[in-house]
Order: structure tokens, then C-alpha cells, then sequence
């Protein structure tokens, strides 16, 4: 099946990664040379994808480089595939601006589908496309309209498989018998510091088997036949993930392949000549000889025109017979909210009294009978974080059209699956875990702002207020270390109104990940927040409620649950002569991207009289009280007892707040 | 073997577990409910600790509650057993102040190993535990005297082997051959959500073995005799770590056993009557009949006060025959450095320029030949972070005395794995991983700080000057992010003096770790820092340079790599005109210790004229700039190009940095 060309073609692959990264002085060229064989095998006989138009075809195979470090390899591919990655991009291979960065970046090179480097990452990311190809395909599909039919493809490395977040993934994808879910995983015995007999000795066929997969073995790394057919096994067997082991030499051809040497740096023109006369290469550098570049197109370009030619003319078939279908499907890809969809959205009235993990239940409710693709779950606290769809199945192998998600105990695998199924596409996915636990999928939430992916998490049990659990479960820090990602909302709503307007925010949001921070206790619903809330909240911060003069004297600024203390406190120093405004500030990152005049109207310059009142880390307030101002904060970690007596104890007290105020 | 008196001390801690709980309102009754047989049968027969000396003998078996929500049980097997808790203790389960707090914390109750809850990480702490055991056996044991030769079991819950940091750990013990690591597994079926069959479904024996474990099944989770016996054939196993899965039924007696309900809330009195009932049980609340209490005492402090003995005897001949390692261990175990211990230490010279990767290696290679029991490794990056002891074998099991520990790509489970080292005592451990996935070990990191552990992060390429790899491999908010957590030392070292400062306060600390920010790029010697680094550095912000008047015109701050951009523009800033301070501040946390006089000396509150630089996230350094200040700083994900591009494109250039000191 395979011919000299097609050896020709993987070591194109080759010598244009040893030459992207020695003219870049930069960059890992072990993975390239080792892999090329695996990746020219999938991509030429199997991936289908369409270079000319891309991604705009969403029923595309998908292909996620995990070893993004690989990136040389990606981006000669795609070069030789036709996309928009022209011969001078590679040759400026990691330099300002280029389209070839240090590692793919989705959103900026053409045919990228995952922005990877983080190890582990991209295996996950790879398992929630292939689950969002599951739940499109039980939605949307209908009899001889096989709408959304595609694979789910990566290459990995050793050190994704050591991660545990690609572990508890493949756990998942097992579990799930995600068929169409097929990884490569470049085995060479080698990572960055030496040998894997140094610290990954585990058999890993058998732990993929454990985990429900089919586990296929290729000796040879630079058998094509052996790969492709291996491929074919994998795309037959319907109701398990495959992992195809293929053994490989960490840059072939170099004089020091099979070593840690040629992991992360160029091997320099020296060991690239050697290289290449292993590879009986004849060309100069940085070339695609035109019977490979012909072959490219014949395979990747023109079939993959004609496959997305067919598909067309069925998706338009299909347009006729299911036209509610078809316009549903492109409006869900398009990331467009069905008019009204925010009319039925829960109104909270003065006297009413709920944790706002319960208003986000309700809004849950809302939002998932309005919007067409929303769908989320939990690592595994569905029952605390109020996440459940109620009338909606599970999502499992039996009922791939379910719209809630049993992640299990695996947070960070939940995160990074979140940004799998937004680089997918057609649906909107929400995840929930205890607000200390973001700990857990932090790498994960940083890529999902890296990437530009409107990830929303539901984040409860959000202060000491937890109470019993202890300071295990007790956040202090994580609203300060959430803040400091750019490109993410935080938002913690003070109570039912503001929890609306937050998710509005997250669900309306195209290119930025919302961390909706929300309470285990009740939360009364507060004057002023009906009316205000969905003009306020997206502002960042407002003046919930102002002073009664022309000026305040003072400004008191709460967040979340500590908004109603707030109020209350407003109350009492007016009765003692002091004539405070209100601020409530679910967002601080919403607020910076306000104009100065209204941030002055906030926090008037000229009142310095500030007092913050949040039961979490000072850590970044002083940017709002200023150098005069106080906080009643936690500066050290929570403690086990009733959630009252914790706050009472750390001094989230009227009394405490007065002294506090008028120390100023 | 047991009798009905075991099967009744079963029962005793079950019903103290109940009582407990329901009078809290609050807990986790299911796994004591289930898991009691299994903590019984190891406790009483295996288990070796004395209750009298309690974490005084430093060769105890280790017992680590990996689910920790089932504090109940532990702290039911802690009174029995006669630690320092008491029946009133157990009263006040989860109350304001007392010993049994929501979830096991170390420090605060007698016999409490570890402090765990957030799962998956217990499991980790015990690998390290283990691991900790191998090194110091095979550093200090001699013929006839196995001076440190104890085992470390642990019980896990579903949730513990969901989490990835487990699985990570897993196959590094496995690859490890630690024979004398048991970990029992109460497989019950059931997580937080509802059955596992949901979420969970891998074959985990199957997966432990492929990670290189013995594994066992208990079919009958009330079955003492099978459980001993596993336990016996798990000790027995010298070359593999074992995992006893023990099949057992959530909140056994309770009406809803097997089920979910029975997981997180109290089963109420009407519940725990019938479930008392099922046991057969005749005795009040709160009761430990005395047939129990004897047979804890006979087995437990009676047994354990001989073994005890036993050793002390041992070790007091040991002492005699080898008196300098009997010293080192006593020594080392006091956590007290050796004298001398800094007097080694490399001083660097003006003139020299080394990145503070380098200088953090050169003060490794002193510490280690200085003081016993330092080592440390590398999650795969020990080449880049610098961390590899050059005279020292690496950690393996044919060489446990190594002090190069391979963690593997698995970030998280080093951080979780040191904790278990340094909660094991006797060694001081270190390990290196790229600053910004520190975001990948940060909840390690967060219950080093609560368990007050001096771990020490060597975390390198600490800035976007790390260059062509990119924003997946650039930290920005990564600083923020840790200078947030309570109890937690970062500091960012401006040069080789500094570098070496930095090290002498992670060393030197007993309850707080500390996270040494360093960079890739080369540093140039500062001047002043040689005389000024070991004096300031531990004071986290000290004038470096002067202004050359009185009073400062104004103060320019940075840290690390910015320090010597900071002292180049205020040579040109005098040149203009402008009198100005440099101040380095490597920590803000120290800073934070310092009494109010020192830190006005520092940044006096007549000098608003402040401009901070720093290659990352602004977010906290309102606080020292005030609302008039200015900070040259990052606020938004990097980018892939050289190193000293992209801090140029960023605005670290002397033009820059003055334009923005001239417009303050």
C-alpha cells in the first residue's frame, strides 16, 4: 500500500523539522524524526479533513498533537497538507509573530485543533471531542444521515501517559466506550532527563486494557503498513478506545537517537547532514519534493475535498428532511444563543432566601431548556454543586444524547475534557466541583483561557462558610490565585438576581472562561439586585446601595455573601452619623475592563475611606481600598466548626465591621 | 484468630463513628460504617505504634487515611487505642477548637500522620512515606541492626484511586518495588454522586498490576480473618507495594447501606437505631465496652510498648556500635541542621553572570555534601531545573541510599510525595519542576503550607524569558498565585548572592516551604548583594542601591531578573535629574513579617513616586506601589520568541521603563 514515496514523504516530515528547528536554534526534534512515520501513516491514509476549507467542515476528523513540544512535526504536516502554513512560516519557526510558535497555538495556526505542551492535556482534550462527537452524533443523527461520524485522533508521548490527568481521562474514555477515539502513542523509551527505565516502567498496554481500551502493539515505528493497519483495527472496533503502541527511536537518524540528547534541543547541521544521509535524502534544506507534495494533495487535499463534497450534499439532504435539526445544529457551531433565550431566567423578590449554588441550579434548569447543546456535569458532586439537569438523562454509552456528565473524583481530567469539548465545537459545557478543588484543574482552567474557550465552572461551597469540612475544603486562596489568570471571569454573586446576571455573563461569553464562585449557605436576596443585577454584574462592580447625601463618607465594598453583612452595616453606621455607599464587586477582572469614569464613580478618588469586607485571602484588594483602606479578609486558613461560628471567629461580624470602619 | 470481642471492637468504633456524627450533624458516616473490619483487623494485628510515645519513635508503622472525610473512624481507632483523645474529644467532632476536627490534620491531633481530604493525595503522601523508609533503612541500617524497617499502609476509598495524583503515584511506587507499602482499598461501590458504575468501571486490579503491584481481593469486607490474612501475604511481598481491594458495603447496618445517602450526611438516631440493632449492639451512645477497651490495650498498647522497647534496646546497642550514624539520625530526625552547615555555601563576585538555575545548583551540591538526609530530584526536568546531586547515585531500588529522586512527568504526585517524606521525618527533600506548572502540584503545595512542611520548590524558568517555548511554558500569574497562599515562602532571587539567601531560608525553615523562583537566563552579579543577600534577602525587600541624597525622589522595585534592569535605570535616571531608591524585594511574604518601622524604612509613605517591574502578573503590587505608582508588568499570556525579544515586546527596556518613571 505504502511506496517510496511515501518514505520519501515521511522524511519531508523529518528533514523539515531538523531544519525548522536548527534555523530556530530552537525546539524539540526527537519527537519529528521518531514519530513522522506514525503521523504520515494516520494523515495520509486516514485523518479526513479538508485543508481548504479547514474547520469550517464540522464533521472533520479531529488530530491533537498531546507532545505538542512535537510542534515541528504538526506544522511540516500541515504545511505539506495544504493549509495556510506557507514554506517561509516554518522557516520562521518560533519567532515573534510567526504562525509556527513553541508549541501549536489553537485560534493562530491554521489546522491546529488543541493548543498543547502541557503534558497529559492534550490526551484529555482529545477525549472530550470524542465524547461531544458521541452526544452530537446520538442528537443530531438520523437515519442514513450519519451527520457527525468523525475520529478523534492523537499522538502522545511517554510523559503525557505519566500525567496523571491522562490517566484519569483514559479511565473516563473506557468507561464511556468512546469507539472513535484512537491514540497513537509514540513509545520510545525516552524522556526529557533519560531512559523511562528511570521512572516509568508500568505496562502500559495492560493498564489500558485495565481501563477498558484496546491496547494494539507496532514494533516497528517506521512500518507504515504496520501503523495503518493497526489504524484500521482500531477504527473497526466500535465500542473501545484504542491505544496504538507504536515503538519508536527518538530522533531516527541522528547520531544520537535513542537518547535524551536529541529530546529538546536543534541537533545542529552536523548530526542533520548524518540524519539526513540516513534518510538517503538528496534535497536541500527546507524542501517538499514535488512527487511528495503530489502526494499530499492526491491524499489529504483531493480526497478530502471529495469526502467533504459528500458530506455536504448529505448535510444538505439532510437540511430538507430535518430542517429544525440542521439550522439547530449550524446555530449551536456558531456559538449563537436561540432568541429569548434569557426570558425564563429565574427573578429573585426581596425576602427570599437561597444559597446561589441553588439559583445556579435553577438557572441550570433554564438554560438547558432554551439552549440547544448545553450540557455539563460534575466531578462527581453533582449533588452539592447542583449541576443536574433534572430532565435530562445521564450521558454513558447507553445514552450518548444525556446531558449530564459523571466526570468522577477526576478534576483536573474534567477541566481539560471542558476544553476538548469547546475545541470541538456545537455545544456549551459547564463543570462543577467544590471552589477548593479548582486547585486541582488550574492547568486545565489556564488553558481554557489560553485557548480563548468560554469553559464556565460551577465553583460551590465558596468560604470558611463550608464550616464543618475544615480547611481541606476551605478556600481562602482561590478567589486571589483565580483573578490573576487573564482571560477569566471570576464572578461571585451575592445573591440569587446577581447569580442570574453571572450566568448570562458566562453563557453569552464567546472567547473567555467564566468561574461562577458560589455559596453552600443561603444568601437572602438583597435590595437593589433585581433591578440592578443584569446591567451591574457584567460591569464588574456597582454601588448596590448608595449614600443618602451628595457624597459618602466612606465606601464599603463586599463581595458574594459578604454583600448582605455589608448592607446591614450601611444601616447601623448611618444611624451613628456615618453615610456610607454600598459597592458590591462580584468581578474584579469585569471591572478593570471599564472606562475610568466609570470606575471613578465606583471608588471616587477623593473618598479614601474604604473598607473591604470578603471571607477570602486581602491578597489583591489593595488595588481597591488603597493605601488608607481595610480589609476583613483571612489571612491564613480556615477551621473546622459550624460555617457560623467560622465566620464569626475570622470576624465576619456587624460589631467587627463597625470597629473595623471606624478605625479608619 | 479474632473473636467476638474483635467483631464487638468492629462495632465500637462503628457506633463511636455514628454517634459521633450525628451529634455533630455533620460528617461522613459511610466508610467507618464499611471500612471498620478492615481498620480493626489492622490495627490490632498488624499496626505497630506505641499510643504512649505516639510520633517519638521514629521506626511506628505509618498509617495514612487517604479518604479522609472518614475522620470518624480514624478518630475512633485513636481513642481505643489510647492516643491523646478523648471520649469528650470524639463529643466534639467537627466543633470550633477541638482535637477531631472535619478531616484528619496533622499537627493538631495525637496520632494523625497526615492531613488529608482532598483525595488522591494521601494515597501519594504514603508512597512517599515509603519511599522515605527504603532511603533511610538503606542509609542507616548495619548488620543485625534494622534500625528503620517499618511498614506504611494506608486505606483509600474509590475516590483516592479516581484522582490522577494517585495513579501517578501508583506507578511510581510500583517502579519503585516498595514492598513495604499496603494500601486497602474500601471498594464499596459507591462515590459522593451515586454507584461507580456510573463513572468507574476500570478493573483497578488489573491496573495496579500493570503498574507493577501485588494485588488481593477480600470478597467479604467483614471477613477479619481474610483481611489479616491479605495483610500477612501483603507483608510478605517484599519487591512489589500491594493493594488489598476489600469489597465492602457503604454505611453497613444503616437502612440506605449501599447507597450513596449514607455517604456525606448524618444517617440521624432513628437510622443508627437500626444499624445499631443490626449489630447487636447493647450499649449507650458514646460507649466502648470494656471487653473492647482491654483488647485494644492488650494488642495496640500493651504489644506496641514492647516493640517499642524492643527497638529502643536495639537502637540503644546501634548507638554504641555506630555512634556517628545513631547521632545523624537523631539529628537529622530533629530536623537541626549540622554546624557549619552554610559555611560552604558559593559567594558570587561582581563580574560573574549566572542564571539563578545555576546558582540554586551550586548551593545544592554544598547542601548535600553538608547535610544528612538532603535530596531531592525533578519531575523529568532535572537537566533544566538544575537539581541533580552530581555525587550521589540515583534513587532506585538497587539503590534506595540515592538521593536523585526520577519523579517522572508527574508533577503533582511529587509534591504530594514530598509532604509524605517530610511528614515521615528524618530527610530534607527538594523538587524541580518549570515554574509554571507549579499550577500542575499546586494543591501538594497548598497542604504543605497547612501541614506546615518545609518543603522546598526549585522552580525554574520563572518568566516569559524562558522564550521560544512559548505561553503554555511562560508563567505570568503563576507569582500571584502562590504569594496568595497562607504559610508559604516565595521568594524570586535577583542573582547568585540572593540565590544562595533564598536557599539558606528554605533550609533553615521548619514549618513554612518555600518556592525558589528562578530563572533560565543568565543573572548578573549585583552589587551589594554579596554583603546584603544574607542579611536582607530573609527580610523579603531591602534597598539595594540607595538613592545618592537624602531622600529618595522616588523608588523603583523589582525582583529577580528585573533587579538589574531597575539598577541601570537609576544610574540614567540620575543622570536626569532623578534621585531615586532601588529596592529588590524577592518576597513579599517576608516583607510582610517585618515590623512596621522597617517597612516604612523601605518604602517611606512621603515616597508615592513608585514604579514596580516585574515580568509577570501585576495582581498584588497595588499594595507597595499605592494607587499613585505604576508597575511594568504582564497581563496577559506570553509569547513564543526569544527570550529577550519578548521582554523587549513586553516593556522590559531601559527606554521603557523610564518613559514610565517620567510619566509618574
Amino acid at each position: 500500500m505504502f511506496d517510496e514515496i511515501d518514505t520519501l514523504g515521511v522524511n519531508t516530515l523529518r528533514t523539515l523539522s531538523i531544519d525548522m528547528i536548527n534555523k530556530a536554534k530552537s525546539g524539540h526534534p526527537g519527537l519529528p524524526m521518531g514519530a513522522a512515520p506514525m503521523a504520515y501513516a494516520l494523515w495520509t491514509k486516514h485523518l479526513k479533513v479538508n485543508p481548504a476549507t479547514s474547520k469550517k467542515w464540522i464533521n472533520r476528523d479531529r488530530f491533537v498533537l498531546s507532545a505538542g513540544h512535537g510542534s515541528a512535526l504538526l506544522y511540516s504536516l500541515l504545511h505539506c497538507s495544504g493549509y495556510n502554513v506557507s514554506m517561509d512560516d516554518l522557516k520562521q519557526f518560533r519567532q515573534w509573530g510567526s504562525k509556527t510558535p513553541g508549541h501549536p497555538e489553537v485560534g493562530w495556526t491554521d489546522g491546529v485543533e488543541a493548543t498543547t505542551g502541557p503534558l497529559g492535556q492534550g490526551f484529555a482534550m482529545a477525549v472530550g471531542m470524542a465524547m461531544t462527537e458521541t452526544h452530537l452524533s446520538a442528537l443530531y443523527n438520523r437515519e442514513k444521515y450519519p451527520i457527525i461520524d468523525h475520529f478523534t485522533y492523537l499522538i502522545c508521548g511517554d510523559g503525557d501517559l505519566m500525567e496523571g490527568v491522562s490517566q484519569e481521562a483514559a479511565s473516563l474514555a473506557g468507561h464511556l466506550k468512546l469507539g472513535k477515539l484512537i491514540a497513537l502513542y509514540d513509545s520510545n523509551d525516552i524522556s526529557l532527563d533519560g531512559p523511562t527505565s528511570e521512572s516509568f516502567t508500568e505496562n502500559v498496554g495492560k493498564r489500558f486494557e485495565a481501563d477498558g481500551w484496546q491496547y494494539i502493539l507496532v514494533n516497528d515505528g517506521n512500518d507504515l503498513e504496520a501503523i495503518s493497519d493497526a489504524i484500521i483495527k482500531a477504527k473497526i472496533e466500535s465500542t473501545k478506545p484504542t491505544l496504538i503502541e507504536v515503538k519508536t527511536i527518538i530522533g531516527f537518524g541522528a547520531p544520537n537517537s535513542g537518547t535524551n540528547e536529541v529530546h529538546g534541543a536543534p541537533i545542529g547541521l552536523k548530526a542533520a547532514k548524518i540524519a539526513k544521509d540516513a534518510y538517503d535524502w538528496k534535497y536541500s534544506d527546507f524542501t517538499v519534493p514535488s512527487d511528495v507534495s503530489e502526494r499530499f494533495k492526491e491524499t489529504i487535499q483531493v480526497q478530502g475535498a471529495k469526502n467533504e463534497q459528500k458530506w455536504n450534499k448529505m448535510f444538505e439532504e439532510y437540511s430538507l428532511a430535518y430542517p429544525k435539526l440542521s439550522n439547530e445544529l449550524k446555530t449551536t457551531f456558531s456559538n449563537i444563543l436561540p432568541n429569548d433565550w434569557e426570558k425564563l431566567l429565574p427573578v429573585y423578590e426581596l425576602g427570599e432566601s437561597k444559597a446561589s449554588r441553588v439559583s445556579s441550579k435553577e438557572v441550570i434548569q433554564t438554560l438547558s431548556s432554551e439552549i440547544p447543546g448545553f450540557w455539563g456535569g460534575s466531578a462527581d458532586l453533582s449533588s452539592s454543586n447542583n449541576t443536574k439537569i433534572i430532565n435530562a438523562y445521564e450521558y454513558n454509552s447507553e445514552h450518548y444524547e444525556g446531558r449530564n456528565i459523571w466526570f468522577g473524583v477526576r478534576e483536573f481530567a474534567m477541566g481539560a475534557i471542558m476544553n476538548g469539548i469547546l475545541l470541538h465545537g456545537g455545544t456549551r459545557i459547564y463543570g462543577g466541583t467544590f471552589f477548593v478543588f479548582t486547585d486541582y484543574l488550574r492547568p486545565a482552567i489556564r488553558l481554557a483561557s489560553l485557548q480563548s474557550l468560554p469553559a464556565i465552572y460551577v465553583l460551590t461551597h465558596d468560604s470558611v462558610a463550608v464550616g464543618e469540612d475544615g480547611p481541606t475544603h476551605e478556600p481562602i486562596e482561590q478567589l486571589a490565585s483565580l483573578r490573576c489568570i487573564p482571560n477569566l471571569h471570576v464572578i461571585r454573586p451575592a445573591d440569587g438576581n446577581e447569580t442570574r446576571a453571572a450566568w448570562k455573563i458566562a453563557i453569552s461569553s464567546h472567547t473567555t472562561p467564566t468561574a461562577l464562585v458560589l455559596s453552600r449557605q443561603n444568601l437572602p436576596v438583597l435590595p437593589g439586585t433585581k433591578e440592578k443585577a443584569d446591567d451591574f454584574v457584567k460591569k464588574g462592580a456597582y454601588i448596590l446601595s448608595a449614600q443618602k447625601g451628595e457624597i459618602p463618607s466612606g465606601i464599603i465594598i463586599a463581595t458574594g455573601s459578604e454583600v448582605s453583612l455589608a448592607l446591614e452595616v450601611q444601616k447601623l453606621l448611618y444611624e451613628k452619623g456615618e453615610d456610607v455607599s454600598v459597592v458590591s464587586m462580584p468581578s474584579f477582572d469585569l471591572f478593570e475592563l471599564q472606562s475610568d469614569k466609570y470606575k471613578n464613580s465606583v471608588f471616587p478618588v477623593a473618598i479614601q475611606k474604604r473598607l473591604a469586607i470578603e471571607a477570602a485571602s486581602p491578597y489583591g484588594w489593595d488595588k481597591y481600598i488603597g493605601q488608607n483602606g481595610k480589609s476583613i479578609t483571612i489571612d491564613q486558613f480556615g477551621k473546622s466548626a459550624p460555617g457560623g461560628v467560622v465566620l464569626n471567629k475570622f470576624g465576619f461580624t456587624i460589631e467587627n465591621i463597625i470597629l473595623n470602619y471606624n478605625s479608619l
